[in-house]
């Protein structure tokens, strides 16, 4: 049995083979039903995944959490950028008057036995004026903690040091490696 | 055979029954889909729906647009309401300075022969701080133009006469009555 990984994103790919090994991708159109909690997005999706294919599956959700919108835009970022952007965004913590916020990515697993496992990892920082590449998402806005620069400043190796994303792939590795009863 | 409004929504249900008649309410959970254009979500809607029932539906999205925000929060006024309130959203557009605002309707028919028709009714206004009742989604924020209250603080009849919900059930009962070929 094989573990698919359900994207369409290939950077997102990459990372995730680079820290499971022999993952497939499988590129298929999930609907994203509306929720705050993205794991309960996660679930829809997996829920939807399993009538199209046997196996151990892998959904990720990646989303940006404002302090200043008590935790919006989250799962809903996407909508966020294409309407207001990221000038939008960091326009609003600023005249909000609050640069905190969180950047959360969160795995759902479902495996042999259909059971759904999350593994979590986040990253806190703050909105800035956005800098740097901005080919990816809200990374010129955000900047995490610890760095004077935002994600989309960082090379590949040095973001991948305070990936949010690394987090959750490592902790479902080690789910994995101990015989994870999904 | 019946025309059946999907909703769990007795007020609008009343509102639907007072303008279309002989409207049967159909109270089933559809998957609400993420996306700014409001007629994706009812098309997605209409289509599942379509699974469990024959007949005439109808489907309506209400959604606030904030000129400030770039139409946001549109579909998304459920989850907006939820993490900042109307508290947040007068905030917000007093902060960005822009308190422009629009109410929006928009009805999906399918009829007999399955095709899918809209229907829209909006009105223009503005976000204020929360003023009267605030028992319904974000009444108390929203000005309509050339009054000095809010929706929560005018009465049902007053009300109706600017109801953006209303303008869209004159134009599907109009092309109903018309034999609408749906």
């Amino acid at each position: 049995m094989s573990l698919y990984f359900i994207t369409g994103n290939k950077n997102k790919l990459e990372e995730v083979k680079a820290i499971l090994g022999g993952v497939e991708q499988l590129d298929i159109d999930l609907p994203e039903i509306q929720d705050l909690d993205a794991k309960n997005i996660i679930k829809a999706k997996l829920a939807e995944a399993m009538k199209h294919k046997k196996g151990e599956l892998i959904v990720e959700d990646t989303s940006l959490y404002m302090e200043c919108l008590n935790g919006l835009p989250g799962p809903f970022i996407k909508w966020f950028l294409k309407s207001i952007g990221n000038d939008g965004l960091a326009r609003l913590a600023d005249k909000l008057g609050n640069d905190k916020a969180e950047a959360k990515t969160i795995i759902g697993y479902v495996g042999r036995e259909g059971n759904i496992h999350f593994f979590e990892g986040s990253i806190k920082g703050k909105i800035i004026a956005p800098k740097g590449e901005t080919s990816f998402g809200w990374d010129p806005i955000f900047q995490p903690d610890g760095f004077d620069k935002s994600f989309a400043e960082m090379g590949k190796e040095e973001k991948n040091k305070v990936s949010m994303r690394r987090i959750a792939l490592d902790e479902l590795k080690g789910f994995l490696q101990d015989g994870g009863k999904g």
